[in-house]
Parts: structure tokens; sequence; C-alpha cells
């Protein structure tokens, strides 16, 4: 196996085509984020046309450089590539990040190009990156390839043949609290591909958790086969762009990639075990519940919420998503009934219960300890109204979430919770403001049962898959006590 | 049939069971909203140990009442309740909306209970809404189910046997500037059931369009006929609460309802050609775009966004969506390109183009007009990418909102705007503001293409259903120019 961790730390970085107005996009992109990211190796901006770019000197060519560059970001017509490249190696570069779009993705003649250009680099040694990709991303090296982004370091790590995708989990991702140990976009993938990247994340100490987006595969046997060995060792959540035939269409335009048979790439995704996802949001949130939960042992799950409609909708939430809402057993009901009012509650499972039991930490604790203390419930969800909040103040929803935490914490049980936005503005902005309690306290946070229901299952679904004979529970203790 | 106007708008409205003390729960949802609301006509807070409350005359009972009460809600424990419901009799009154718990939902002692309270009703030629049910909401006469809630009337009908999803519906629509007609909370459907209220709904002339979450049937047949009947005439969109075997029993024990089949609940909703959804957003979100969106004559899409991965996932998820996104043809690719960058776009469907095409309302009105004017699409989506909105100021965003629904309504296509998030805060918090842009200038707004594709392709399966020879265009003009 190839280590290809030089190309994530570079000690120098050269960017061709930057410009004197510090505005461009390659300024913005790629010159801008390294000073702002405090990179601490050596920059060279390099243009024919300036002697000094944004306070740095400028050269005319890699070749004018006065040591080798190990990183180099392309970002000049796509025509001059093949020339740039020869200039990389003969200046000794390791690895050329080409930015620039118009190869494989635009057709025949750009496909020329590209393999004209990846034809050069080999014979050169010289690693490419894309075309048509922003290359790293390693906080910890002071590389970033998005716009006002997190620079802390975490253990995700993501491969995205799309950039704006890349910088979307990057960002959606940090704002769970969930930091990338490496990032890529890969663009076309004329040299460096998915599988060499995968691979070099499977054996990565920094990396414990893979999201990739992917629209196709170069090299379908390896890809298999590494896809297998590294989801054997860690989770990997991907998301498959070209599903669908307008789908693929847009990926042959987009990367020049084949997008492939959908139910060949489901039957490689369920041989290796990985968890498919369908939509961006769906790979962040699936992210956050394998990041923040402990493996439940089984797929059920314990409801405590308000409302008996928002109670029916959770639960077929979760079955619909391949959970089980078991009924409690007399016990249970009869130890949840010595503290919660009588009227209008329901203690079934769905806990259906009501904003007096919410707004006293200590009635909250007491719900959540015995649902997760029985043994016939493998994960807790608990939902919070926002508009509750609003009227009452926040106070009340801070400290439920902590105490959630903390007695989801003392039974040994993974806890999600929900916060119930209403579907209003108002419930929105609240519950952007509690999602960052939940996190300090270290649960994940929901909109809706729907998209927590999906998650936990995507979570489940891997350990199960993994682990024979898991989930260790599998006695369905519900019929004995349905009325 | 019967007619049920009288139970939306009383002219004396009892709340028995109302406190001196202002903040119960039964003074808050009931006598508090009554008082903001503005309702015009008399309130009677009834109550054997008050003289006054909240400022007004206090009752001991019912029949001290000096004049017949049109409405009467009911707040007081259930075993009062046959006593309280032949005082109804014999003070002559209309109709009594029982809020108190604890009948069928609770077993068998409490559905004999129900049948009493209903058998002295029906004798007494008093109607009862519930029990277990919040009651009427009808802003157009003062009357609110839901506290800090818009007075404004529109000409949405709205159903619910949970009286937090009617909440939930009114507030969502209401954040979407869409109005409630009427809203009923019907709870346990003990005399006047779903199908009363779906009659009445049917031919109410201020209602165009009908929103119904339900979770059981009292009359099959008879609602059975009437979806139908009401469907033929106005778009009716349903929520069943208990599709899963789970909910069923939640169902159970929040209205006493049978779930019933889901089979035989989707080949009912399939004949009356409803339009089924599977949560509550959905539901939201879908009358959104029946009420902001002309029917498109077909399910052909056109896309314009920004970022190559982020158009694969939006044509995925039309076609996922049952949607089609066809191929432009050589003209209209031709048209595009003279005026869009060359570099890094893509002109096939998506319009995959550039911030600079959106921070210019000319060029963005140019790029939708063009697409619009393509006989082969049928609706329009349009994304904007909120962090260029943080990044740059949001005038561009308002601007370029305003241009395509102006564009797209020039070309007689019907456009909903995606405002993507990144899936962060920051990008969350903007789109909330966007989305008041988008409904001032009368598109309807979505926060991914998901959940944007989902309800246009519920719009168009309506229409489809409805009008045989629809959709117009057939033909799929996408083969002749895939290359």
């Amino acid at each position: 196996m190839q280590d290809l961790g030089y190309i994530f730390e570079p000690r120098s970085v050269a960017i061709v085509g930057a410009t004197t107005n510090p505005n461009t996009v390659t300024n913005v992109t790629f010159l801008r984020q390294l000073l702002d990211f405090g990179y601490p190796g050596r920059i060279y901006p390099v243009n024919p046309h300036a002697t000094e770019i944004m306070g740095l000197k400028a050269y005319p060519s890699i070749r004018d450089i006065p040591e080798p560059v190990d990183y180099v970001v392309c970002a000049i017509a796509a025509t001059h590539t093949p020339k740039l490249t020869r200039e990389c190696v003969s200046a000794g570069v390791k690895v050329v990040a080409i930015y620039t779009a118009g190869f494989s993705e635009t057709g025949e003649e750009g496909a020329k190009l590209e393999r004209q250009v990846v034809s050069i680099a080999r014979r050169g040694r010289v690693r490419v990156l894309g075309p048509n990709c922003l290359g790293i991303h390693c906080p910890k090296a002071g590389l970033s390839l998005a716009g006002s982004i997190s620079r802390e370091s975490g253990h995700v790590g993501l491969l995205s043949q799309s950039g704006g995708n890349a910088q979307n989990m990057i960002l959606g991702l940090a704002d769970r609290k969930i930091y990338a140990s490496k990032a890529v976009s890969f663009g076309n993938a004329a040299d460096l591909n998915e599988s060499d990247l995968l691979e070099y994340l499977g054996q990565d100490d920094d990396t414990s958790i893979i999201g990739i987006y992917i629209e196709g595969v170069k090299q379908p046997e390896r890809f298999t086969r590494i896809l297998r060995q590294v989801s054997g060792a860690k989770p990997v959540i991907v998301l498959k762009g070209g599903r669908t035939v307008a789908g693929s269409g847009a990926v042959k335009l987009h990367t020049g990639a084949m997008a492939g048979s959908r139910a060949v790439w489901d039957a490689v995704c369920g041989q290796a075990r990985v968890v498919q996802v369908q939509y961006l949001k769906e790979l962040i949130d699936t992210i956050q519940a394998f990041v923040y939960l402990n493996p439940p042992r089984g797929r059920r799950v314990g409801i405590i919420g308000i409302g008996g409609g928002a109670n029916v909708l959770a639960t077929d939430a979760c079955e619909s998503a391949g959970l089980k809402v078991p009924e409690f057993p007399p016990e249970v009901r009869a130890e949840l009934r010595k503290f919660t009012p009588p009227a209008g509650t329901g203690l079934r499972n769905p806990v259906d219960t009501l904003g007096e039991v919410y707004v006293d930490p200590a009635m909250l604790t007491k719900t959540v300890s015995v649902v997760a203390g029985w043994s016939g419930v493998d994960t807790l969800m608990v939902s919070f109204p926002m508009l509750l909040g609003v009227r009452l103040g926040v106070q009340f929803l801070r400290d439920g979430i902590e105490a959630v935490a903390k007695a989801a914490k003392d039974a040994g049980k993974p806890a999600a919770v929900v916060l119930q936005t209403t579907d209003c503005a108002e419930g929105e902005m609240l519950a952007l403001e509690m999602q960052k309690q939940c996190l300090a306290v270290g649960v994940p946070a929901y909109w809706n049962f729907t998209q927590a229901a999906l998650c936990v299952s995507h979570l489940v679904g891997y350990h199960e898959k993994r682990n024979p004979g898991w989930p260790v529970s599998i006695a369905e203790p519900t019929d004995r006590h349905r009325n």
C-alpha cells in the first residue's frame, strides 16, 4: 500500500494562477485560506505578471521557486496544464491539485487532455489530484478547502468527488461539533482516485469514521475490495450521486464519471456493509449519530414526548425506519404512573407526558431513568417542544436536555434529542440554539423523529451487519403486554 | 346533508372549568384565546366557586347563564361530563366541545362513559365535539384552538384528530403565509366525526383545499364516499397516524381509534385520489405547493443551481420523487451559453451556473427565461446558496428571488425556490429570512431538493389522477438529445 500521508502535510504550497486582485475565486479559495488558516509552511504565489501577491513574493513559474514544492494548486486554463505539469516534474513537485475544470467532464477533447496531463505526471512521479477539484483539507497541517471554516481537527475522514459537497459536509459537521481529520475533494479522479484515498483513510490513525460522496468508480474491483476492508475496521457512510438516469447524466457532465448501475452499486455496498444514505443532510446527521451515540444493543426505542398526535407520528417514524417501539410492561408503567399526572398522559411507549414534567428536571430525570432502566429498550428518544420554550423561557429546556443526557448516561443507554420545531420559524430558531446545548452535554439533536429514526437505524444496521449474534436482545417483549 | 356552519360561528361561548387562576391550561388554551382573538360574541366562564374570572362574570353552572349558549367548552373531570351534558340539553346548548380526556382512549370504562355522554347529547339534540379535543378554530368568528396564533383567515380547511397536530398545522402554514378558513380538532370523534366534518368542509365556500390528520375512521363506507366526493372538488392532503403496528397501538391510547389496515387505507386514498403524506412537515409543505403553484403541465423539471455535486443530488432527488429532469436540446443550451461563463458551468439540465450569474439579476432572469421558455419543462426549481448571501450580503438574494418569480410568471410556468442551507445554522438562519422574501413574491420556498421534489410530485400527481389526458405533454424530449 502506498503511503499518501505526504499529500496531507506539505512543507510548501504554490498557487499557480494567484492574482494581484485579492478577490478572485482562486485567491479567495486557496491563498486567503492558507493565510487565514495560519498554514505554517512556505507559500508561493505563481503568476508571470506579478512580483507580489497579498504580501507574498510572487514567482513567474514553478521552476523559479528556490526549492522543490510539495503541493501545487493549479488554477490556470486547462490548455496550459500539460506545460505546468512538465514544470512540476522538472521542479520535483510531489502532488499537483488541479482546480481547473474543462477536462473529461466536457467530452472527448477534454478527456484526451486529461490523459495527457496524467501521463506526463506519472512518468515524472508527480501525483495529480483532480482535475476539477478543490484538493486537500487538513486542519492539522493548516490546509483548507473551504472559506470561513473551522480550523479544528477531528476524527472524521471525508472523501468527495464534488468540492461543493465536501465544503457542505465539513460545514454541516462543524455545526454539530464534529471535525475532519482529513478531507479530499478529488474531482475527476484522473490519477489519485477513490480507491487510493479510501485505502489511505482506512489506515490513517487520525481517522475513525469515514464519509464519502462519490459519483463513479475508476477501479471497481479494487474499490470493492478496499471498501470491504476499510468498512470492517471503521464505519463508512456513503452517498452516491447519480443514482437515477438523469442523475447519472449530471454526473457525466460534472466529473466525467460513469455513474454505473444502481443495482451493482447497492450490491457492492451491501457486501461491504457500508451505510448508504440518500442525501447530504442524512450523511451529516448519520455521522452525528455514530459520533455521539454508543452502539445501541438493538432496534428497540423508548420514546418520551408531549402530545398524543406527535407521539403517534414519532412511533410511526421509528417503525417505518425499521426500529421497534415495544410496549412497556405493567411494572414500568406502574413505576411511571407514580409520578406522572393521570390526566392526558399515556404510558405505553411512547411516554406521552405533560409540560409540567418537562419543566421539572427531577421529574424528567425520573421519567428517563425508568424508561432507560427497562431492559426492553436499547435507545432513548426524547423530544423537546420548542414553542413551550418560547412561551416559558429556555432555561427549562437547557436543564431538561442536561437531565436527559445525565439520566441516559447513568443508565448506560444512548439517547437522542428531537427538537420539535412545530415547523415554524420561531421553533426552528430556538432549535438552532438548543442544538448547541444538546451537543455540549453530548447528545445528538434532530429536528424531527423521521430524521432521528433514520439515523439511529443506520447506526444499529451498521453494528448488526458487523457483529454476528447482534442485536443482543432479539426477543420481542411486546406481545405479552399488548391489550 | 347537515349544515354544521353554526358550530363555527357561535354567538356565545361558555368555558366550563375556567378558573380564577389565569394561568391554568384551561384558561390559557380557551379563555385567554377568546379574549386575545377579540371574539365578538358573549363569553361565559363557568365555575361554581367563582364570581369573576379574568374580568368576566362567572356562573355557577350552564343553567344559570341568562341565554341559551351556542358553544360550550368542557374542561372538567370526565366523571362530571354526563351531568354537564344533561345541563347542556336543558339549557338549549348547540354544541359542546369536550376538552376533557379519560374516555374511550383509556379502555372499556372510559368507552362506556363516552357512549353515555353521546347518548344524552343525541337525545337532547346537542352535538358533541371530541371528547379529548381542542374543538374549533375559526379566525373569521374569533375562535382559536392555539396560543399565539395568527388571526388571519384563509382558505385551507383543516381536520385533525390530534389537538397538538392541529396547532402544528396552523402554525406551520401561517409561517408560509397560508391561513385556515376553519380547523377542527375532533379527538375521539364520538358524535361529530371525520365524515361529518369533511362533508362540511367539502361544501364550505371559504375552503378551497383541505388538510387532514386522522388516526381512525368511525364510518368507513360513508367516509370513503365523502372523501371521494370532496377530493373530486378540492385537493385533499391526508396524513394517517398509526400506519405501523406500534403506531396503531399509540393511536388506540391517544384517541381510542382503530387505526385499521394500512393496505385498506392506501386503497381508499388511491380510489379517492387524495394526496397521502407521511409526516407533518410534508403535509404543510405540500399544501404550500398547492397554494403557491399553478398546476404544472407535467412531471418535467428545469433545475438552476450552483455546484456540480449539488446539482447531481438535485437531479437524483427530483427523479427519485417521480419527476423528470430532461436534457435541454442544443438550441436551449446554445441560448444559455451566449451569456453563461464557459468555465465550470454545465447547461444540460440542471443549469450548473456560477455565483456571478446569481449576483446579477439580469443574468439570472435570462437564465430562468430561457429554461422556462422551453416547452420541454413544466416546473422550475431554482436553488439559492445561503452562504453566498452570508458572504456577499443578502440584497442579491432578495433581487434574485424576485427575478425568478417574475421570469417564471412571465413564462407562465410554476417555480419553486430551494434555499440551500449547507446544513449549518448560519445557512438555516438566513433561509428563514429569505423564506419571507420568497413568499412575498409568491414562490414557495423549500430547504432542500428532496422536499421540493416530493411536494411538487404530490401536486403533479393530484392533477394527473384527476384529469384524464393529463399531463399535457407525455412525449419525452430527452432521448433525441442525449449524447
